[in-house]
């Protein structure tokens, strides 16, 4: 269930490549212009329009777009402009060779390899090789240490079955697993680590259902009580990306406007990643959190042309 | 450099469909017709032959190769007519459901691993799923047991950088990991698993030169010291299809033919594998190794229209 808006009748390509030339023509640039275009278009009508862009002006949209904007504002189209694929690896890459490398960065491989299906996620493992030169893969095991190198190496390299279909013994033998390993604090085990890396998101949800009708505590309450260390944060992700992604992408969008400051790179992420998947749970799930309106809170919290794109995507009218 | 010949003037898929129709048709199938035209034809020519034989014929040329063709003939023909991503999925499926489970079986999966294209693996990685109804990892932890089932989930799960990126750094400190996991009998230690599942091959040949260079013996040499186990042997395959596939595929085929009796299994996949990729390589290599010819190897051993068969993908005129 995607917010964005796509128009009844889509202008074609050309036209929507006239009307982004027009808006970075002459002295100012036509933002609202470059919003109502891109802000209205689904992935695959976005790549038709870069493809046509490139075509008739021979220049790239992307390059266009990046000398023309700036700002939160310029970050947001740029990674909406990009093909799904593409925009994860940079995603992903950005989060391996930043300086911190905690859990607000390195959350972006688990809902790559947790909340996209097993396609997406080829698709963006192929994209980082072409965009930089080595596998996603090696990227990790050189920028992050063990044990969370060893859990994010197996995530990403997942290529799960993608139907739905449930073994409940399968599911009782797991949870047993889980459970025996995270009351031995040992969340690198191989078992722990095979089993949410391998099993389908179907499987595993039944699995987490076992582990708390048997134990009366949900599986990420008790990897929280492990401890407060990024291995533990990384596995609650694991759990809340495969059991209820809207759950934890309205929790991204919460955590980065609580309190002083915004955090606008997590907030473009949620929006801009799952516009056309599931913002439309994403946004009940965080009233059911907060007891107030996500739409309220990106109104509160941006200003200006970021808030408009931001909205857009959110599906107000512009 | 393929051997498969086919013609300058490649008639139409609904053509070649006729032609494969009367020859099903009437008492009798005619053998030779069918190992003309689909003996010739590379993997998207027999892929739009079959979908214009389902379009004009409302049937599936499988089932109708499956029904007219029997024995080592048919076995190959059918896997020749399976597009490469389905027909590894069942390749991969069959090794890991059978009953013995030695190298003979298992080195199926480390050739669909280390030597094929990192798109071909994630397509049958695909595949197995829509075939299967689970992941390809899955089926492999549920039957092979550790410490094997570790190194294979490990490399079917990689997507390598597919171009030429070597750093000289690493392949002598890579060597040296190599060395002393391998001096340690350690053939399950993470970082040795971990080097060869996400490497990329020219990398790797580096870093086995290097290999050599320092300890004078190659590290299928160590490998092969450390025991005559299917872990040494599968890690073996792994260098020899990382290294030097033709020479792997040279010596899955003389294994194939040495001896009192066939494996037609293991000479079928691996003429039917390599036929479009590397089989002129595989030739002369068989040739350096046996000092006789692949050729005459396969027409003493193999009879009929499974001979025929097998000569045309070897380009033999028919």
């Amino acid at each position: 269930m995607a917010t964005i808006r796509v128009p009844e009748v889509v202008p074609s390509p050309a036209e929507d490549c006239e009307k982004l030339m027009k808006a970075f023509e002459g002295l100012g640039t036509d933002e609202k212009a470059i919003i109502r275009v891109l802000g209205q278009r689904n992935a695959s009508q976005r790549k038709k329009i870069k493809e046509t862009f490139q075509q008739i002006y021979d220049k790239s949209l992307i390059d266009c777009l990046d000398s023309e904007l700036s700002g939160d504002f310029g970050r947001a189209v740029i990674l909406w402009a990009y093909d799904p694929p593409e925009r994860d690896a940079r995603l992903v890459n950005k989060a391996l060779k930043s300086r911190k490398k905690n859990i607000t960065e390195l959350q972006v491989l688990v809902e790559i390899a947790c909340a996209s299906s097993p396609q997406h996620l080829a698709a963006v493992r192929q994209a980082y090789c072409v965009l930089f030169e080595c596998s996603l893969e090696e990227d990790i095991i050189s920028n992050v240490s063990l044990p969370v190198q060893k859990v994010l190496v197996s995530l990403v390299s997942s290529y799960r079955y993608d139907k739905e279909a449930v073994d409940s013994i399968i599911a009782n033998t797991e949870a047993v697993i889980l459970h025996d390993a995270i009351r031995a604090k040992n969340l690198e085990d191989d078992d722990l680590v095979w089993i949410l890396s391998t099993r389908n998101i179907f499987q595993l949800r039944a699995t987490f259902q076992c582990y708390k009708d048997n134990y009366r505590k949900s599986i990420d309450e008790d990897i929280r009580a492990c401890g407060k260390g990024i291995l533990e944060s990384i596995l609650k992700v694991v759990v809340w990306c495969t059991d209820f992604p809207e759950r934890h992408f309205a929790e991204v969008v919460r955590a980065s406007i609580v309190g002083l400051g915004t955090d606008e790179d997590s907030l473009t992420r949620a929006i801009v990643t799952r516009a056309e998947i599931d913002m439309m749970k994403v946004r009940g799930e965080y009233f059911n959190a907060n007891k107030s309106s996500l739409d309220n809170a990106v109104i509160g919290d941006t200003s200006g042309d970021y808030k408009d794109f931001l909205m857009t995507l959110l599906g107000a009218k512009i």
